[in-house]
């Protein structure tokens, strides 16, 4: 459907139990950089795979998807700055173009909805809430900036089975980055990086995790003159069921 | 030599090519949440081993070591405040303690230096920088606070190379946090939270890494009634080889 262009609205609680990721495309210039920085920012890069140059073609997290299609919404960069949203990139591509796909933490949240426990994004609607905090990525050459962080509240006494739950997905995000005061990372939740205001009840505790979002933020600062990321919530669905994930992964890499 | 008190210096460029180990000892009462604490901050917090609650006796990391005789200094908190500096914690040591053997900084400068780095602390026979950042540690139900962060500077051309090293050792901290503008992380050269000034000569980076005095601080936050930690610089030496430290590990844990 979304290939041809019947369904373009955000991936959140879509196709529930399968991994999703976010993508970031860049001229093959950038590629090694890019894994390189990603490979040292692990929670809110952890990489799925990445594409041959110039070949929009996934074999690792679905067989034969192209990325220039399979998503229902991308933003282009050009020099670091967002210069269009679209459905389709199939203009927009080059024989240089690698494709990174990129772990994602809704790829947890029907792992977290089996044990019970509410995702408040999915409850109420919204494709997610997500902050700039002020923790910096670790810099490779090109690319740098703060790690965006994604934030669910869960009630205090959840806490520790979150952590215990999404440790077994260290390629969703992993466990959470920080939980409790979000002043300590430079929060505040009335003013998200993206999306609108969250819910936050009584006892509940605002949950952190390193996010996908992040590495929009590095393309800026690395203004390549093109890139091409998931426009926010507009993710790439993959074939891979949340609970093999890690297996799955593992059999290409071992 | 150390179990008998006849050294009790720091253990900076001794036994080089051993792996050493920071030391936490907490009552039992606290040892489940600081284990949960440590595996939620890794980094900073790479956890060796464990010994079993009243037992001083270390089977991995060393055999047949004593926790409470075989390093050269120790720090003794009552109530989250230092309270004593000694060589032997004999007089200390309870039916119910707990021993957490943490990976060390010390056990990737071998491997740097053969790769013909300089580790600037063991040129200027310094045992260290240390800064307190402003990113928060992902807390447990008592143990919480800023990550510690050691620093050595190194060439900018020579960055690279020290993520590819410290990757292949994730028990002794493994990559960098974060390298460059100190302010970043809440940084100021100039302060260190323990140790003298560094020495950063033009065209140096200052490289970050999570240090194991991370847990001293989260043991102010928790103040249990009795906490026992290395001296600064006062390490356990292990019986690994700094080369064999993570398939050493993996013998046991598999």
């Amino acid at each position: 459907m979304v290939r041809e262009g019947s369904y373009t609205g955000t991936t959140s609680g879509v196709c529930v139990g399968y991994v999703q990721a976010n993508l970031a495309i860049l001229p093959q210039k950038y590629a090694e950089d890019f894994l390189k920085y990603a490979q040292r920012n692990p929670k809110p890069c952890p990489i799925l795979e990445c594409t041959k140059p110039g070949d929009p073609t996934t074999h690792i997290v679905a067989k034969n998807a192209n990325i220039a299609t399979d998503l229902p919404g991308y933003r282009v960069y050009r020099n670091g700055v967002a210069a269009d949203t679209t459905s389709d990139i199939s203009k927009y591509w080059r024989d240089d173009l690698v494709g990174f796909l990129i772990g994602c933490s809704y790829s947890f949240e029907y792992a977290l909805m089996e044990a019970g426990l509410e995702i408040r994004c999915i409850t109420d609607k919204n494709f997610g809430w997500a902050y700039e905090t002020n923790i910096p990525c670790a810099p490779s050459k090109y690319f740098s900036g703060p790690v965006i962080a994604s934030m669910r509240p869960f009630p205090a006494d959840k806490i520790d089975l979150v952590y215990e739950i999404t440790s077994k997905l260290p390629h969703a995000h992993g466990t959470p980055i920080y939980h409790g005061d979000p002043s300590k990372i430079g929060v505040s939740l009335d003013k998200p990086y993206c999306g609108d205001l969250p819910r936050i009840e009584p006892g509940e505790v605002p949950v952190f995790w390193g996010c996908g979002v992040t590495p929009q933020r590095a393309i800026e600062f690395a203004a390549p003159d093109l890139a091409i990321t998931h426009d926010a919530g507009h993710m790439f669905i993959t074939d891979v069921r949340e609970s093999d994930l890690e297996t799955h992964l593992a059999k290409f890499w071992l």
